[in-house]
């Protein structure tokens, strides 16, 4: 959780990001989704990955970015770290992995959101120095990448260019109001 | 900052939710932009009034609700706290919130984006109980309101169904990188 002064960037005018939403509230994903939006009103070129969400579901922002043709690949199997068949997430977010290493090396967008990749490094699906390693080498020095989740594991931290943690003040579940369409899917 | 419960509350499965985005991290506006996104991905009707941005101003996420046909309405003339003419700053915000009282009165949003809107409150210009009351006898019950900005008075924060703090635990600029298009407006 360190903000180490790296002297190499103090000179650097504008760099690709790599941003991280973590921590217990709401907003992770959705400000993903938000600067996702806004760099679309610029003309700019952005792709999602998610490495959790079913890859047959119709979120709101699902459909959002079909309206606005944006590339979006979701590659998980539902909210999997409650899954019976580990081998088989562990499979996945390899698999996503992959998805997401060529669309970082294609130099093809300007933003890539990687939407709960928090998790795989978490749990240990994909080993984390092994992908900050992969990126330090290989994304593109101007290609922004947002990554989003609870638990960001501290290597990621400080690794990244800029973390913000959402933190949960108050809740509706807590009086009994269930999540809404719109709002929060 | 206390998380009440309400009993008349619990019965209740959905409602519309006030939202609050605050802390000095980064995302607030952004979170907000996301679920309007999201929720125009559904079909539904979103608006957002600016308290502070300029009223000319061609941030990515202007660009992108012309492009999605979301009303967006600037009222500010700026980063206005460190305006001289604080009459005219007081004024920007009175008729600001005279439009949002037309808009939420009007019933014709599902949710509506009041940016910024902790500003006012909090430097007073507009009155926090006055504002609260205005909106616990107006707002229509299913309408989704989001607000954002630092400093959200704790008048606001126990009136709300939903807080999240966005906290700042890295940010580029103290690394000498400046604010980007695409990613920070």
């Amino acid at each position: 959780m360190t903000d180490s002064k790296k002297p190499n960037r103090r000179e650097m005018k504008s760099k690709g990001l790599v941003i991280v939403n973590t921590g217990n509230g709401k907003g992770k994903s959705t400000a993903a989704f938000g600067v996702m939006t806004r760099a679309w009103g610029r003309g700019m070129n952005v792709g999602v990955i998610q490495f959790l969400k079913n890859e047959n579901a119709r979120y709101g922002e699902v459909r959002a970015a079909e309206k606005m043709g944006i590339d979006w690949i979701a590659t998980g199997d539902g909210w999997t770290w409650t899954s019976k068949d580990m081998d088989e997430t562990t499979a996945r977010a390899v698999h996503a992995w992959h998805i997401a290493q060529e669309k970082i090396s294609s130099g093809a967008y300007d933003i890539l959101v990687l939407d709960e990749f928090t998790y795989p490094l978490h749990f240990g699906w994909l080993e984390t120095e092994t992908v900050l390693a992969w990126l330090a080498e290989n994304k593109p020095p101007q290609m922004h990448l947002i990554i989003t989740g609870r638990y960001a594991p501290d290597a990621l931290i400080d690794f990244a260019d800029l973390v913000t943690e959402m933190r949960e003040i108050k809740h509706p579940y807590k009086n009994g109001i269930k999540a809404q369409a719109g709002i929060e899917f």
